[in-house]
């Protein structure tokens, strides 16, 4: 596909058209279509979510009219690859959907030529041509004096095309609450439950007003660098739903370009709300090119991995002007959130000494080893007030890395942990001075009761900023399922308030994750994501959980696997004891047998309910509680009068 | 294997010899071995644990000697399956280990025949001997006025030989720490973090008293048949290590006795500590027969779906003499636990009629259905006192179930499933008058933030009889990925004190589990149990995971594969990024290759933080934070005085 990456020597293919290997992750998932609502304050914001249609329920009763369900509208990560009517052309890369707003912004010029020194050799380099994206477009940064960050605009009162943008998709399922609710149960009757969310603001109707003042009070950020159009801004803040990231990149050992741009389009897919490229190989700068442009969600980085690459690897070389470059060189290209470990302070590094597992984070062992090597304190620290006048020249968010974070259930909460923290909180007040974007990463491995001090501390240390946090593993034991270690830590801290979950794949710890540890990576943390929106009681996050239920109570097969987060896993889990077609609609299923089904027999016990007066209609619905302690009253006396059994 | 089944007509296979079918579940698990531990008070209770050997740690500097790394013993489930000195034959059941301890007892009796008429009819029916287990044991009850349960026992003040096997089990981790910390710790020492244990009472040494005290006051019980002397004893209470369970079972539609047999023997070797069969097909009586001669961990049962199978699937024409029969006949077999829906009350069924998802339990629903044809309160509560006394004579432990468990997110922690709980408190109390063991299930699908409120209602309500459930599913949303949607539920219950954690495996909703489908779910349980394990903070619980990252660390690649839960799913996920041989022991790995590995870093940190006189030595941890402090002063001074970086 794309273009033949020469990662591997020897092994160039000819060109493969890009819709050809793109097919297998594109197209819409089944039962959906994509909807589009548009803004009210700005006429060219089109958010698209994701419809999935229902089918009618048919009455256990004879002679019965079948009743419509309401189709249900989800979030939709998965951008222009599942709208059939996009004609996808990876070789020129996604429509610049935001392209007009920042133009209008009127506050920044199109560059002559890249900044970046290093940026411009690669594409003077004619042996890249071959591997180069083709439609390259000239970067754009701030004028001279201004700040293009949605924090400036926030700050100063204005409510951007972008901010309009996720207060419509945040808010998707507030908006069509009642009716559907009303819809949905006729029937059944499920509570919606209150939350607990832990001090969280979460309002009934999200407003742009809202969305501005929480960007503004620094509480959440819009990763949207102005050099990447291409993206359907999302926003990442406690008050909002939580996201989920998806790491992809390739190493020195394995994978190619192609590979990479697939896993992208692959994790938005099943429900990534960003990604982040750890590439630490050859070609990384070519390699972005191409995600970056063929990518409508945030692409976050980590500069210091590619720095050295361009050091071949010795930290000790590492110096500020090659990673000032590499800044500008990402920033120039569109990366929306960078990585950056400027809180591995030389006097944090000997509490580490004697931890189980040192320091795990490359980012951090890279600094620990430049600092250690040269006696200096972080230069990322030092330099924090430069790295910031770039970032908001371009709008890079900062993801505050956490380089001494934990890799143990030892090592957990330790003082160099939280000593990091302390100066995050400080560069987080350093950055919003700049008026920066800001999220603070979080650990690692931690026990489940050591959770909810992370999140508070958090909290209070960094003054509110997102937290987002990798996991974290709950249990060290477990190499092959640490998805699943970290799925229920994720849950967790994401209940708690973290605002954005980093996967992690079954391959953690053991090697680097293919396409289907991607993927399962990906629902495991819309798992933990999801749960923790439940519990933190968003308005309207049960009405998936509710559709389906109903969906699998009425042995609505079809309904119950288009609803799921992985439709292909259900249905052929469900074939694989039932593969005829008959059982799709059958009124049993495998698990019980024909004569012996639980959810069946509950249709005599409606029956019952409303032989008693305690109907179905919605009518009688206030009447049920006291109809059911009238006939307690009374169900106790008949049945206790009589001798029961036999 | 074992003897063909007739499950399938026209597809009875000759009879395979069973140690070649049983071969993919036995043998040691990798660098395993057992060994046994000696009861003090009782000379023939031999505990066995499971040892897994360690390679040395070799110095990262030149010419240092190898440092040796302790073997490490963990609970083992597995039994005699994974004792390469045991010969299995599955044709004559496991060795009854248990049998001098009952006869020693003097308050059994070994009956002449079968005292239920339709295990009688069954045994008399020659077309079933094709079938049958060959090595039928004459079944025994209590003498006559005699109550031989564990229960009984403790309130005597007798710990018996059950007990103090339980007590050396349960005590493993906490009598070998001292030493093997010393041994752990020379390099690295993570912390020991402290528990949270809402309450749990966890001693820093398990007796055989502590154990006698905790069954006499109904907080734990040993679930252990008179006539399932072939169990190695295990404990299930919140002050103990959380147990998990896993279901096994043909149904109309699928599945042989073979294969059910093979599902026991494959779920205890990843960690199941009791195995619920659920068959509902035809030949349950026979399958129960070669699944209880054969297991070494207490099975359970749900005996009415049994006696639904005697009235064909007619749950109108269910009666109390049927189910007792049934009863009795399930006990003389050595069924350990009884899963019995006492609670689902008629008052309470009308309750569900307006819920999402109705009655979704089988057993409840069969009851349900009962009731209502009936006009009758449910016979397994006005005869309770009745099934008490067969529970007694043979100890049955009650599982008192959970039929209107919650089925959705929407149904969570409603009128109906905490009416029940509160029926269930009353019938513990009943129990208890009668010395019969309780437990008390639970649900089923509940967001996070209504978990604890399940805890605390079953705690309060049935007086800390050990709690036992399903899950709690956290989301509805994913029917394929339904062991992880509920081993977060289940992490978080089992840390707010459930005993015991029923898995869920994969095809959950979907479809009957197949061999890799329980493996998974037994997995994702063992995570969530050890989560919940180590954030109760049980002492020595955190061994594992220490051991585990010291050897991650020092890229002590096959250790780090055999001390995890799954060594075979650790290895290939290795394997498939580098399966050559010397990447097991090479100093890197393929996340981050050769040149680019933060644990290589972190050496250099060792020699700095050494440097500086904060060493690795033992002797001098104490001095650590000290020095660190100090460091951090001067090298504040250091290195704010200098001009940092360039």
């Amino acid at each position: 596909m794309i273009q033949p990456s020469n990662l591997s020597p020897g092994k160039r293919k000819d060109r493969v058209p890009a819709e050809e290997v793109l097919k297998r992750s594109m197209g819409p998932l089944p039962a959906s279509k994509k909807i589009f609502v548009k803004g009210e304050r700005h006429a060219d914001v089109r958010v698209p979510m994701r419809e999935i249609e229902q089918s009618p329920t048919r009455s256990p009763l004879p002679n019965q009219p079948e009743e419509a369900n309401p189709p249900i509208v989800l979030y939709d990560t998965s951008g222009p690859y599942s709208d059939p009517a996009v004609q996808i052309d990876v070789l020129a890369g996604l429509a610049p959907v935001r392209e007009k707003w920042i133009e209008a912004r009127g506050d920044t010029v199109k560059l002559d030529r890249l900044s970046s020194a290093y940026g411009q050799r690669r594409l003077e380099d004619q042996k890249l041509d071959a591997l180069r994206f083709g439609h390259l477009r000239t970067p754009r940064r701030a004028k001279s004096g201004a700040n293009v960050t949605q924090l400036h605009y926030a700050r100063k009162g204005q409510i951007t095309p972008e901010m309009e943008y996720v207060a419509i998709r945040e808010n998707l399922l507030r908006v069509q609450r009642p009716e559907l609710l009303k819809q949905l149960w006729r029937r059944g009757k499920g509570a919606v439950h209150k939350g607990e969310s832990f001090g969280a603001r979460i309002p009934d109707e999200v407003t742009p007003e809202f969305v501005r003042e929480e960007i503004a009070a620094g509480r959440a950020i819009i990763p949207a660098n102005i050099n990447h159009p291409e993206i359907e801004p999302m926003i990442i803040g406690r008050n909002f739903l939580v996201k989920i990231n998806a790491n992809i990149g390739n190493s020195a050992v394995t994978s190619t370009i192609e590979e990479e741009v697939e896993k992208m389009v692959w994790s938005i897919r099943w429900g990534a709300d960003t990604v982040m490229d750890l590439s630490t190989g050859q070609n990384i700068h070519e390699t972005r090119e191409w995600i970056v442009r063929n990518s409508p969600v945030p692409i976050g980085t980590v500069p210091i991995y590619q720095a050295l690459e361009k050091v071949d690897g010795k930290a000790e070389e590492l110096t500020w002007e090659l990673y000032r470059d590499t800044l500008i060189e990402q920033a120039e290209q569109g990366v929306d959130y960078f990585t950056i470990h400027a809180g591995v302070l030389l006097r944090y590094i000997p509490l580490t000494a004697r931890r189980v597992t040192g320091i795990v984070s490359r980012g951090g062992s890279i600094l620990a080893k430049w600092c250690l090597s040269h006696h200096k304190e972080n230069f990322l620290y030092t330099k924090f007030d430069e790295i910031c006048e770039i970032m908001k020249a371009y709008d890079v968010s900062f993801s505050l890395g956490d380089g001494l974070r934990p890799g143990s259930i030892a090592d957990a909460n330790d003082a160099a942990q939280f000593g990091e923290l302390a100066t995050l909180g400080e560069l987080t007040q350093r950055a919003w001075a700049h008026d920066c974007q800001v999220m603070i990463e979080g650990p690692g491995h931690v026990p489940l009761q050591l959770i909810k001090e992370n999140m508070d501390k958090q909290l209070a240390e960094t003054f509110e900023a997102p937290f987002y946090t990798l996991g974290p593993l709950t249990t060290d034991i477990a190499p092959g399922y640490d998805h699943l270690t970290s799925a229920i830590g994720a849950a967790n801290i994401g209940w708690y308030g973290t605002a954005m979950l980093c996967y992690v794949t079954p391959k953690e710890h053991l090697g680097l994750p293919d396409r289907e540890d991607v993927k399962e990576g990906v629902i495991a943390y819309k798992i933990a994501a999801h749960a923790a929106d439940l519990a933190k009681g968003f308005p309207g996050a049960q009405l998936r959980d509710d559709a389906l239920s109903k969906a699998r109570f009425e042995f609505r097969w079809e309904d119950q696997f288009n609803l799921s987060l992985d439709p292909e896993t259900a249905r052929a889990y469900h074939d694989a004891t039932l593969p005829q077609d008959g059982a799709k609609t059958a009124h049993f299923c495998s698990m019980c047998g024909p004569n012996f089904c639980s959810m069946k027999i509950t249709e005599d016990v409606r029956a019952y309910a409303k032989a008693l007066g305690i109907g179905e209609e919605d009518a009688l619905a206030q009447g049920l509680e006291a109809k059911s302690k009238e006939f307690r009253e009374k169900g106790a006396e008949i049945y206790q009068a009589e001798p029961a059994g036999d």
